[in-house]
């Protein structure tokens, strides 16, 4: 067996880069799994880590097309060359999303008859434990009804390759559980997805309209939405998170008697703590590729990156690709 | 000065009708707030307020607009033609929120010049403890950009006539800052929002785009967006802080160590619980009408139906229809 190739890590992209992402490269690695860096030569310089040299860096703010289309030596393209050229299993970046996705479409190809690539977001305060996906996340703000039908094939390969989900039980994410609610192209998405066909190829089952409150809750496994209202969900649900723990947080430290309550219940509020911090969930994947690619929100700190690597190195031994495969068809 | 009107209360809406929203209009009735109730003559028996009987009850899984149209002498019907007969001050409904819609705007008729009426919902998490304001949260799941703009005049006029915001700021809620993210729809009300005119005239501020995570925070007065994704942001909120809230009090109740603590920090954690419960917001406000219309939500109980009561009340002293005329002119 020769060895798993490396996570490549676009070093130059995220709020905190290049620091913080060196340091989750490097704890990854100190943890055993394989990573290569990419980034310019400054920025990789002093690392035990191999390595890949860009000269260019992709800016968060740059529009995505013309940024990957004129920045051909930049960290993010030569990040999803080196999976192109098999270099790399897989990628992980947390700068421009935009250019995550363009480099990663461009540069990896399209698996056999996606339509569209789609951002799977695991649900950071979900019932069990970031146990399901919700996708679109915002690779395509506007979706045709096909698409999504598409899209809950691949988030049920995601669940089948990453938490062994047999069954994967789909929602649509409307604004009331009659297949009347909702505007026509969730009217139109919901009757595409009630026919058994499509169920049975990609071993689902699709359980119906779910809500915005139903997110969290374990009505499904796979909830499907375009890319603009998924995004929203997404955010909506780490701001209500950051909001109440912020909130929770000011209450501990009102006086001495609370900060002493608080220690006492710590060890009891960790995990649940862990659980919302948008650090642990490990990334979204872009999914519908001929390769692993991890998207880590832009202000990711070194844990970010560490989970999003092992996130991607799973996905590569879980053998992601060939899940997706499968329930394309 | 004559007595002020009473606040007309659908008795049987909601999905703890007719009991909760008894008490919660004895509650009001109580604390100085007058109120007729609007029920079937067995429901109302036996309570010393005021009554108008109404022979029928829309459920809550009636199609809205047939059940306004056949049910012409049901409840909420009753209700909305009491506050357009001028027996009323306003009206307040925990049933069928399609229902409670069609029948408000059937009766009371649109305010002049108003394309749609909107459900402008406060958000329960909100920084400055739910006041700012979410429109459109579900009457229109499709939308026109125009009626957006009209949406943030309408919400301004309800921040300034609730909660004296003067001058307040507007976002539209989309998937990032820059103008040019989102759908051609979000785009085409982003340049709408931009022009002065409107915002002289409605004297307020556009802040630009916002996103899920901002809405709990302190970025703008009035978020606008369209219905479907409002009513998605909304629910993910409300179902994002039980979710939270649930795990947090299972983390208190660990052990008799862990409830002893969390004994000394309920009150300091109290007013944060209470400011997440949906309970509290006090219903959200259908913008737009001739009149005041209050829609709680379909679990309120009595404390849910007093607050709405107690809104509805606020939003008639307060001139909220003036208010709305003045930014329509």
């Amino acid at each position: 067996v020769s060895a798993p190739l490396p996570v490549a890590v676009d070093v130059m992209g995220g709020d905190k880069a290049p620091h913080e992402i060196l340091a989750g490269a490097e704890a990854a690695a100190a943890a055993g799994i394989p990573v290569i860096l990419v980034g310019t030569p400054e920025a990789v310089a002093g690392h035990d880590l191999p390595s890949i040299e860009a000269s260019q860096v992709i800016d968060m703010a740059e529009e995505p097309g013309a940024a990957v289309r004129q920045k051909k030596d930049s960290s993010l393209v030569r990040a999803a060359e080196a999976v192109r050229d098999g270099r790399a299993s897989s990628m992980v970046s947390a700068g421009n999303t935009g250019a995550a996705m363009a480099a990663s479409l461009l540069r990896m190809k399209r698996l056999s008859g996606v339509a569209r690539p789609a951002i799977a977001a695991p649900l950071p305060l979900a019932h069990r434990d970031g146990k399901n996906v919700l996708l679109d996340a915002g690779a395509n703000a506007e979706c045709q009804p096909e698409w999504l039908v598409q899209f809950a094939r691949m988030g049920a390969a995601y669940m089948r390759a990453r938490f062994d989900v047999e069954r994967p039980r789909v929602g649509l994410l409307s604004i009331g559980e009659e297949p009347t609610k909702g505007t026509p192209f969730v009217k139109d998405v919901h009757a595409l997805l009630l026919q058994p066909e499509w169920q049975e190829t990609a071993g689902c089952e699709f359980v119906g309209n779910v809500e915005g409150r139903d997110l969290l809750g374990d009505v499904a496994d796979v909830i499907v939405t375009d890319g603009f209202t998924g995004n929203v969900a997404l955010k909506t649900i780490e701001g209500a998170a950051k909001q109440l723990v912020g909130a929770i947080l000011g209450a501990f430290d009102m006086n001495d008697e609370s900060r002493a309550a608080a220690d006492v219940l710590l060890p009891s509020l960790l995990p649940l703590y862990q659980r919302v911090d948008p650090d642990n969930t490990g990334g979204a994947a872009l999914l519908g590729l001929r390769g692993v690619s991890i998207i880590s929100h832009g202000s990711s700190s070194a844990k970010a990156i560490e989970n999003a690597i092992g996130v991607a190195h799973e996905l590569v031994e879980r053998s992601l690709v060939a899940h997706l495969g499968d329930v394309l068809g």
